[in-house]
């Protein structure tokens, strides 16, 4: 990596924290000025506008919760399994960028402005979906998963409940609605999802 | 209502439509002069700061929101009948302030920030949690809800998961998010909450 390089992946990682915390309008230059050390110029210089640069926090801040959130999943033979873990990762393994999911925080800031953050957002929710519903629809063809499992609908409700309960335990400070929602949530794939043997 | 209350009125409500379409920090005091047809001096006679004017317009919005989320609960004779009305009015009574539930907006641009926004929107969600609570609490009592149901832990479920569902529903503009929920809590309070007779 050169040196441009990299001090362009620092900007990026400094702002992901940023808007993370404080959203788009809230995440202001000065600020990521003093987290870098660079003079406004110096930031300027590897991004064209403080859109573009809000675009590349987002990629990065996703990736990082989208990686915490998938892990050890392929290593996990039975697809009714892989869901339980993935729900346990997204209670325990907080995404290393602060300020919470940077999907639910974008998708909520962008949802009535900036078409471009909001875009990114709308695809990282579809990517990550689709992700869930694969593994649904394998284990439906492994027959792990009874046949009548819808698997689109089943990833919406597995995200939808985990978003918002991050919401409230975020609000709350504290984990009661992410354990209440696991709770449920291991007790449905356990009784209406995973096919008797 | 005096002129003044009158006028102090009229900025409590634009100011909720554009905090909660663009959130605290994105919402600029010029655009509500624009809305108002105020100055910026004719504003601040009614607010110490622009904090305790998003406050109240926290307040408003909310209460709109809520209002409508609990329209007609209390005609329905039936407890379980009563939170499946509740989903309904989730999905189908838009609140008239625009930008989506002031609680969600509010949680996730206040969570890492403003602690008088943090904390209006924290009293908010116990309110509305304590409300559901209620229902289903009476419920059990009345023998119509089964006895090992969680009250506190069944509201979370419906709030958590009708809230991240109204995010997604919000990016894609479209309404299938809320719908496959719907279908999830309703067949979930029929099978698993409902005592049968």
């Amino acid at each position: 990596m050169t040196k441009g390089e990299e001090t362009r992946q620092r900007i990026v990682a400094e702002a992901a924290k940023l808007f993370n915390q404080h959203g788009f309008e809230g995440g202001s230059m000065s600020e990521l000025m003093e987290a870098t050390g660079l003079e406004k110029g110096g930031i300027y210089r590897h991004f064209s506008s403080k859109e573009e640069l809000a675009a590349e926090a987002f990629d990065y801040a996703w990736g990082m919760a989208l990686d915490a959130r998938m892990r050890d999943l392929d290593s996990i033979p039975d697809s009714v399994d892989r869901l339980k873990q993935f729900v346990r990762n997204f209670i325990d393994r907080r995404p290393s960028v602060p300020g919470g999911c940077p999907l639910l925080n974008t998708a909520i800031d962008a949802d009535d402005g900036n078409p471009v953050l909001r875009d990114r957002a709308r695809r990282a929710l579809q990517g990550w979906r689709q992700r869930l519903t694969d593994v649904i629809a394998e284990g439906i063809k492994r027959k792990e998963i009874k046949r009548d499992v819808d698997s689109r609908n089943l990833s919406t409700l597995i995200i939808s409940s985990l978003e918002g309960a991050l919401m409230m335990s975020r609000l709350e400070r504290t984990n009661d609605a992410l354990l209440a929602v696991q709770s449920y949530l291991e007790d449905y794939l356990e009784t209406a999802v995973r096919r008797p043997k």
